[in-house]
Protein backbone atom coordinates (compact mmCIF):
# COMPACT_ATOMS: atom_id res chain seq x y z
CA UNK A 1 0.00 0.00 0.00
CA UNK A 2 3.19 2.81 1.04
CA UNK A 3 6.41 3.15 1.70
CA UNK A 4 7.80 2.69 5.20
CA UNK A 5 11.17 4.94 5.60
CA UNK A 6 12.75 4.53 9.01
CA UNK A 7 16.21 7.23 9.26
CA UNK A 8 19.02 5.43 11.12
CA UNK A 9 16.52 3.56 13.51
CA UNK A 10 18.17 2.90 16.82
CA UNK A 11 15.99 0.42 18.60
CA UNK A 12 15.57 -3.43 17.49
CA UNK A 13 12.55 -3.82 18.64
CA UNK A 14 11.46 -0.58 17.27
CA UNK A 15 12.03 -1.89 13.57
CA UNK A 16 10.52 -5.62 14.35
CA UNK A 17 7.36 -3.92 15.30
CA UNK A 18 7.16 -1.80 12.47
CA UNK A 19 7.79 -4.73 10.13
CA UNK A 20 4.66 -6.88 11.79
CA UNK A 21 2.98 -3.45 10.88
CA UNK A 22 4.03 -3.28 7.73
CA UNK A 23 3.54 -7.00 6.38
CA UNK A 24 0.31 -6.58 7.93
CA UNK A 25 -0.59 -3.64 6.15
CA UNK A 26 1.44 -4.59 2.88
CA UNK A 27 3.63 -1.77 2.65
CA UNK A 28 7.45 -1.89 1.66
CA UNK A 29 9.76 -1.42 4.35
CA UNK A 30 13.05 1.14 3.81
CA UNK A 31 15.95 0.63 6.61
CA UNK A 32 18.75 3.45 6.03
CA UNK A 33 21.77 3.04 7.94
CA UNK A 34 23.34 3.31 10.25
CA UNK A 35 21.43 1.70 12.89
CA UNK A 36 21.55 1.40 16.38
CA UNK A 37 22.42 -1.99 16.37
CA UNK A 38 24.21 -4.95 14.40
CA UNK A 39 21.91 -5.60 11.29
CA UNK A 40 18.62 -6.60 10.45
CA UNK A 41 18.76 -10.17 11.74
CA UNK A 42 19.34 -9.70 15.13
CA UNK A 43 17.53 -11.88 17.80
CA UNK A 44 15.87 -8.84 18.61
CA UNK A 45 14.75 -7.55 15.50
CA UNK A 46 13.24 -11.08 14.68
CA UNK A 47 11.81 -11.33 18.11
CA UNK A 48 9.85 -7.84 18.07
CA UNK A 49 8.71 -9.39 14.15
CA UNK A 50 7.71 -12.78 14.59
CA UNK A 51 7.66 -15.19 11.59
CA UNK A 52 6.20 -12.47 9.60
CA UNK A 53 9.61 -10.63 9.25
CA UNK A 54 10.70 -13.18 6.55
CA UNK A 55 8.02 -12.37 4.75
CA UNK A 56 8.94 -9.03 4.88
CA UNK A 57 9.65 -6.66 1.50
CA UNK A 58 12.07 -5.04 3.70
CA UNK A 59 15.20 -2.96 2.02
CA UNK A 60 18.32 -1.51 3.01
CA UNK A 61 20.51 1.29 1.85
CA UNK A 62 23.83 2.74 2.92
CA UNK A 63 22.42 6.35 3.44
CA UNK A 64 20.18 8.89 2.56
CA UNK A 65 21.66 9.67 -0.60
CA UNK A 66 21.56 5.72 -1.78
CA UNK A 67 18.13 6.04 -0.67
CA UNK A 68 17.04 8.80 -3.03
CA UNK A 69 18.85 7.84 -6.28
CA UNK A 70 16.43 4.58 -5.87
CA UNK A 71 13.71 6.34 -4.89
CA UNK A 72 13.58 9.89 -6.08
CA UNK A 73 12.36 12.46 -3.96
CA UNK A 74 9.00 14.12 -4.84
CA UNK A 75 5.81 15.71 -2.89
CA UNK A 76 5.10 11.98 -1.85
CA UNK A 77 7.10 11.66 0.51
CA UNK A 78 6.03 12.87 3.81
CA UNK A 79 8.13 13.63 6.79
CA UNK A 80 6.92 12.56 10.16
CA UNK A 81 8.27 15.67 12.56
CA UNK A 82 7.51 17.30 15.88
CA UNK A 83 8.84 20.39 14.05
CA UNK A 84 5.54 21.02 12.11
CA UNK A 85 2.36 22.31 12.98
CA UNK A 86 0.58 20.11 9.95
CA UNK A 87 -1.31 17.35 11.39
CA UNK A 88 -1.13 14.54 9.77
CA UNK A 89 -4.80 13.34 9.12
CA UNK A 90 -5.23 16.88 7.38
CA UNK A 91 -3.14 15.27 4.39
CA UNK A 92 -4.44 13.99 1.66
CA UNK A 93 -2.43 10.60 1.53
CA UNK A 94 -2.37 8.44 -1.29
CA UNK A 95 -1.63 4.53 -2.39
CA UNK A 96 2.22 4.52 -2.92
CA UNK A 97 3.15 7.93 -0.22
CA UNK A 98 6.16 7.26 1.42
CA UNK A 99 6.26 8.30 5.12
CA UNK A 100 9.35 8.72 6.84
CA UNK A 101 10.64 8.57 10.48
CA UNK A 102 13.50 10.09 12.61
CA UNK A 103 15.83 8.52 15.12
CA UNK A 104 13.86 7.84 18.27
CA UNK A 105 16.07 10.05 19.94
CA UNK A 106 16.62 12.72 17.48
CA UNK A 107 14.10 12.46 14.33
CA UNK A 108 14.78 13.39 11.09
CA UNK A 109 17.47 16.19 10.71
CA UNK A 110 16.63 19.38 9.50
CA UNK A 111 17.85 19.03 6.22
CA UNK A 112 15.62 16.07 5.54
CA UNK A 113 13.16 18.49 6.33
CA UNK A 114 13.94 21.52 4.22
CA UNK A 115 13.49 18.99 1.13
CA UNK A 116 9.86 19.34 1.52
CA UNK A 117 8.57 22.08 4.23
CA UNK A 118 5.25 21.54 2.50
CA UNK A 119 4.94 17.56 3.28
CA UNK A 120 6.12 17.62 6.89
CA UNK A 121 3.67 16.13 9.07
CA UNK A 122 3.06 15.77 13.12
CA UNK A 123 1.34 13.58 15.29
CA UNK A 124 -0.98 15.97 17.74
CA UNK A 125 -0.02 15.69 21.66
CA UNK A 126 -1.15 17.34 24.75
CA UNK A 127 0.22 17.64 28.11
CA UNK A 128 3.63 18.74 26.79
CA UNK A 129 4.14 15.15 25.80
CA UNK A 130 7.74 15.46 23.64
CA UNK A 131 7.03 12.44 21.36
CA UNK A 132 5.45 9.32 20.90
CA UNK A 133 7.34 5.61 20.68
CA UNK A 134 8.41 5.40 17.08
CA UNK A 135 6.38 1.93 16.19
CA UNK A 136 3.53 3.86 17.27
CA UNK A 137 3.87 6.67 15.64
CA UNK A 138 4.31 4.74 12.23
CA UNK A 139 1.02 2.81 13.30
CA UNK A 140 -0.96 5.95 13.67
CA UNK A 141 0.07 7.81 10.13
CA UNK A 142 0.07 4.11 8.12
CA UNK A 143 -3.48 3.65 9.69
CA UNK A 144 -4.53 6.88 8.45
CA UNK A 145 -3.23 6.69 5.22
CA UNK A 146 -5.15 3.36 5.33
CA UNK A 147 -8.48 4.62 6.10
CA UNK A 148 -8.26 6.92 3.42
CA UNK A 149 -7.94 4.50 0.61
CA UNK A 150 -9.60 1.40 1.96
CA UNK A 151 -11.30 0.90 -1.28
CA UNK A 152 -7.84 -0.43 -2.50
CA UNK A 153 -6.90 -2.49 0.51
CA UNK A 154 -7.01 -6.10 -0.33
CA UNK B 1 -10.25 12.36 26.37
CA UNK B 2 -10.60 8.75 26.54
CA UNK B 3 -10.76 5.77 28.74
CA UNK B 4 -7.46 3.20 27.61
CA UNK B 5 -8.46 -0.76 29.36
CA UNK B 6 -5.82 -3.14 29.44
CA UNK B 7 -6.73 -6.89 30.39
CA UNK B 8 -4.61 -9.02 31.89
CA UNK B 9 -1.36 -7.18 30.16
CA UNK B 10 1.36 -10.01 29.37
CA UNK B 11 4.51 -7.18 28.86
CA UNK B 12 5.88 -4.43 31.18
CA UNK B 13 7.21 -2.91 27.70
CA UNK B 14 3.69 -2.62 26.43
CA UNK B 15 2.16 -1.49 29.10
CA UNK B 16 4.60 1.77 29.26
CA UNK B 17 4.67 2.15 26.01
CA UNK B 18 0.75 2.77 25.86
CA UNK B 19 1.23 4.66 29.38
CA UNK B 20 3.47 7.12 27.10
CA UNK B 21 0.65 7.53 24.45
CA UNK B 22 -2.06 7.36 27.09
CA UNK B 23 -0.15 11.13 28.85
CA UNK B 24 0.30 12.25 25.07
CA UNK B 25 -3.45 11.72 24.68
CA UNK B 26 -5.02 13.15 27.91
CA UNK B 27 -6.48 9.61 28.47
CA UNK B 28 -6.78 7.51 31.83
CA UNK B 29 -4.84 3.88 31.94
CA UNK B 30 -7.50 1.39 33.26
CA UNK B 31 -4.82 -2.12 33.98
CA UNK B 32 -7.01 -5.00 34.92
CA UNK B 33 -5.04 -7.81 36.82
CA UNK B 34 -3.54 -10.43 36.40
CA UNK B 35 -0.43 -8.96 35.01
CA UNK B 36 1.79 -10.88 33.21
CA UNK B 37 4.75 -9.59 35.33
CA UNK B 38 5.73 -8.30 38.84
CA UNK B 39 3.70 -4.78 39.42
CA UNK B 40 3.41 -1.39 37.59
CA UNK B 41 6.56 0.32 39.29
CA UNK B 42 8.74 -2.52 37.56
CA UNK B 43 11.35 -0.61 35.50
CA UNK B 44 10.93 -2.31 32.31
CA UNK B 45 7.66 -0.69 32.54
CA UNK B 46 9.17 3.21 33.75
CA UNK B 47 11.82 2.64 30.83
CA UNK B 48 9.15 2.17 28.18
CA UNK B 49 6.72 4.94 29.80
CA UNK B 50 9.65 7.55 30.02
CA UNK B 51 9.09 10.11 32.62
CA UNK B 52 5.44 10.50 31.58
CA UNK B 53 4.84 7.35 33.63
CA UNK B 54 4.54 9.31 36.56
CA UNK B 55 2.00 12.13 36.12
CA UNK B 56 -0.20 9.76 34.14
CA UNK B 57 -3.97 8.78 35.48
CA UNK B 58 -3.31 5.13 35.71
CA UNK B 59 -6.09 3.23 37.63
CA UNK B 60 -5.71 -0.50 38.63
CA UNK B 61 -8.34 -3.10 39.65
CA UNK B 62 -8.08 -7.16 40.47
CA UNK B 63 -10.35 -8.43 38.24
CA UNK B 64 -12.62 -7.20 35.29
CA UNK B 65 -15.80 -7.67 37.76
CA UNK B 66 -13.85 -5.00 40.15
CA UNK B 67 -13.51 -2.48 37.04
CA UNK B 68 -16.99 -3.00 35.85
CA UNK B 69 -18.13 -2.10 39.81
CA UNK B 70 -16.00 1.60 39.32
CA UNK B 71 -16.62 1.81 35.54
CA UNK B 72 -20.42 0.71 34.86
CA UNK B 73 -20.83 -1.21 31.02
CA UNK B 74 -22.42 0.68 28.78
CA UNK B 75 -22.30 0.75 25.24
CA UNK B 76 -19.73 3.28 24.85
CA UNK B 77 -17.33 0.18 25.87
CA UNK B 78 -15.63 -0.49 22.69
CA UNK B 79 -13.82 -4.60 22.24
CA UNK B 80 -10.91 -4.53 20.21
CA UNK B 81 -11.03 -8.23 19.07
CA UNK B 82 -9.67 -10.32 15.50
CA UNK B 83 -13.13 -11.53 15.78
CA UNK B 84 -15.25 -9.70 14.06
CA UNK B 85 -15.68 -8.03 10.77
CA UNK B 86 -16.47 -4.64 12.48
CA UNK B 87 -13.54 -1.99 11.48
CA UNK B 88 -12.89 0.03 13.72
CA UNK B 89 -13.14 3.51 11.89
CA UNK B 90 -16.49 2.74 10.68
CA UNK B 91 -17.60 3.83 14.57
CA UNK B 92 -18.36 6.76 15.97
CA UNK B 93 -16.36 7.69 18.78
CA UNK B 94 -16.91 9.99 22.05
CA UNK B 95 -15.20 11.66 24.40
CA UNK B 96 -15.04 9.64 27.41
CA UNK B 97 -15.28 6.55 25.46
CA UNK B 98 -13.75 3.19 26.46
CA UNK B 99 -11.68 1.34 24.70
CA UNK B 100 -10.41 -2.34 25.70
CA UNK B 101 -7.61 -4.46 24.74
CA UNK B 102 -7.05 -7.97 25.59
CA UNK B 103 -3.41 -10.28 26.12
CA UNK B 104 -0.98 -9.87 23.81
CA UNK B 105 -1.20 -13.45 22.88
CA UNK B 106 -4.99 -14.46 23.72
CA UNK B 107 -7.02 -11.09 23.01
CA UNK B 108 -10.50 -10.34 24.78
CA UNK B 109 -11.85 -13.58 26.37
CA UNK B 110 -15.22 -14.37 24.81
CA UNK B 111 -17.36 -13.69 27.67
CA UNK B 112 -16.46 -10.06 27.46
CA UNK B 113 -16.57 -10.00 23.91
CA UNK B 114 -20.34 -11.44 24.34
CA UNK B 115 -21.32 -8.63 27.09
CA UNK B 116 -21.64 -6.50 23.12
CA UNK B 117 -20.82 -8.03 20.04
CA UNK B 118 -22.15 -4.38 18.57
CA UNK B 119 -19.22 -2.75 19.91
CA UNK B 120 -16.81 -5.08 19.11
CA UNK B 121 -14.43 -3.08 16.80
CA UNK B 122 -11.00 -5.07 14.26
CA UNK B 123 -8.37 -3.05 12.72
CA UNK B 124 -8.06 -4.80 8.94
CA UNK B 125 -4.71 -6.71 8.12
CA UNK B 126 -4.03 -8.30 5.10
CA UNK B 127 -1.58 -11.24 3.95
CA UNK B 128 -3.17 -13.40 6.73
CA UNK B 129 -1.45 -11.07 9.68
CA UNK B 130 -2.76 -12.50 12.68
CA UNK B 131 -2.11 -9.62 15.13
CA UNK B 132 -0.22 -6.18 15.86
CA UNK B 133 1.64 -5.36 18.51
CA UNK B 134 -0.69 -4.27 21.20
CA UNK B 135 0.67 -0.68 22.18
CA UNK B 136 0.06 -0.27 18.05
CA UNK B 137 -3.33 -1.69 18.21
CA UNK B 138 -4.05 0.97 21.14
CA UNK B 139 -2.17 4.14 19.17
CA UNK B 140 -4.28 3.34 16.14
CA UNK B 141 -7.33 3.19 17.52
CA UNK B 142 -7.35 5.87 19.83
CA UNK B 143 -5.96 8.29 17.42
CA UNK B 144 -8.69 7.82 15.22
CA UNK B 145 -10.85 8.50 17.89
CA UNK B 146 -8.71 11.43 18.13
CA UNK B 147 -9.12 12.36 15.01
CA UNK B 148 -13.41 12.24 14.69
CA UNK B 149 -12.96 14.65 18.38
CA UNK B 150 -10.35 16.59 17.61
CA UNK B 151 -12.30 19.74 17.88
CA UNK B 152 -12.53 18.74 22.03
CA UNK B 153 -8.47 18.26 22.30
CA UNK B 154 -6.82 20.76 24.12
Amino acid sequence: MFNIVLHEPRMPGNVGTIGRLAFALNCTLHLIKPYGFGDITEKEVRRAGLDYWFELDVREYENIEDFWEKNPFNNRHFLATTKTKQIYFESKFEVGDYFYFGREDAGLPQAILDKSLETCITIPMTNNARSLNLANSVSIVCYEALRQNFKDFK
